[in-house]
């Protein structure tokens, strides 16, 4: 007897190269462990009921207009005239229960609102990993892994995530890979498993965030399985997809 | 006493992410392994005296209007009408001596032409690798390792090829890096260096010349340190620097 057809699961590793993957694709799990999408999941596992993902910094500023909570962060850091950035520590807190938030980052929210163009849209991090890895078990389908990388350019932490959901994934027999791009995310995850803050020592943005003092926020970002949220994009806006 | 400044190494994994990259080198290695890098390689290696990549059908068409002796590939096949693709078997032979040569090729030619706009041109593949890195430690500068890629995306082989003359560089101690595409082009070639041909073979490229009955080449593509030719791009062309 044949085997029944496998999904596919590839990795995608910036959003600039977005166009070159996305056709073969019905979901995308967006991935900016440090720190957008670890944000994302901290928000909603503290009870926030959506979280709408801009691009720029104007439409943040014309929601914080109309009242809603607002983080806006570039380059690591909280935007001018914003309460809070992508600190996962900001989104800790009864305030957020119940509420609608508004969240503009350097990277994360427009890997998100990319995709959400044409897929639907899945947020992946290291803090809600295995979430992930059984709701994409549970219901196969044909999954890009979208690192939202830094400014374009590759990074290791969205990659090695990206790694650690494919390889489990390709375990459970349902799906395949094919590119190199998930080859590559697979071994470095293999390399980097057993001790991720200590593997990500050198990279590039653990660094920048190390000069800003945001080592606590990194420890947090790199610590697996602290929640089951899975934040969904359903119009124009995250849900937690349990909810 | 204060060291002295080091130079950068850093890879780029994609000509698609050359502008995001190209501002801060001073020198680019263009490299792409299976083929292209590694037939012109063995071009100048048997004497070719230049060797005008052409990024088009069209144009590698009016050169062979002009009696040149002109190759074209696109998708690891020659293209209908030429005499050769980018076998490195093809440029073997005395009928390439004193020859000027005229190449076109799905990526590489392509990642040539678009760092020759404004960079200094060296071709790398793992065929010259030492030579390249000998001539990088002899002459430091800041130099860029931009992997061809498969249209526009990531590949294994290039990035582990780019990974060995890092390696190599910041062994001199001459060299520093910082990119996460570096840090991962490292580990990536730390894991392949003992069977490069063992460790592509899941890689998407090796599999599409494998069904193209190409398995010769592909060794020949993967075996290092055949040749200490280092071609450069001097304008409009490839010479070798040596001669």
């Amino acid at each position: 007897m044949a085997e029944p057809r496998k999904f596919r699961v590839e990795v995608c590793f910036s959003p600039e190269e977005f166009d070159l993957y996305k056709q073969e694709y019905k979901a995308v799990v967006a991935i900016d462990v440090l720190r957008a999408t670890t944000a994302i999941c901290t928000a909603f596992q503290h009870g926030a009921e959506k979280l709408i993902p801009v691009s720029t910094i104007e439409e943040a500023r014309e929601y914080q207009g109309k009242g809603f909570l607002v983080g806006a962060e570039r380059n690591g850091q909280i935007v001018e005239g914003f309460d809070f950035g992508n600190s996962p520590y900001s989104y800790m807190g009864d305030f957020v229960k119940g509420k609608t938030l508004v969240l503009s980052t350097t990277n994360g929210t427009k890997a998100i609102n990319r995709a959400a163009k044409s897929h639907d849209v899945y947020i992946g991090a290291l803090v809600n990993l295995d979430a992930i890895i059984k709701q994409f078990i549970d219901h196969p389908t044909d999954v890009l892994l979208l690192a939202s990388g830094w400014q374009g350019k590759f990074n290791l932490e969205d990659s090695i995530c990206a790694g650690a959901i494919t390889e489990a994934l390709i375990n459970s027999r349902k799906y395949m890979s094919d590119e190199d791009s998930t080859i590559a995310s697979l071994f470095l995850f293999q390399k980097a498993r057993d001790n991720y803050f200590g593997f990500l020592k050198a990279s590039s943005h653990r660094r920048r965030l190390r000069n800003l003092n945001l080592n606590e926020d990194i420890k947090y970002c790199l610590t697996p399985n602290q929640t089951d949220v899975i934040p969904v994009y359903r119009e124009g806006a995250l849900v937690n997809l349990a909810s």
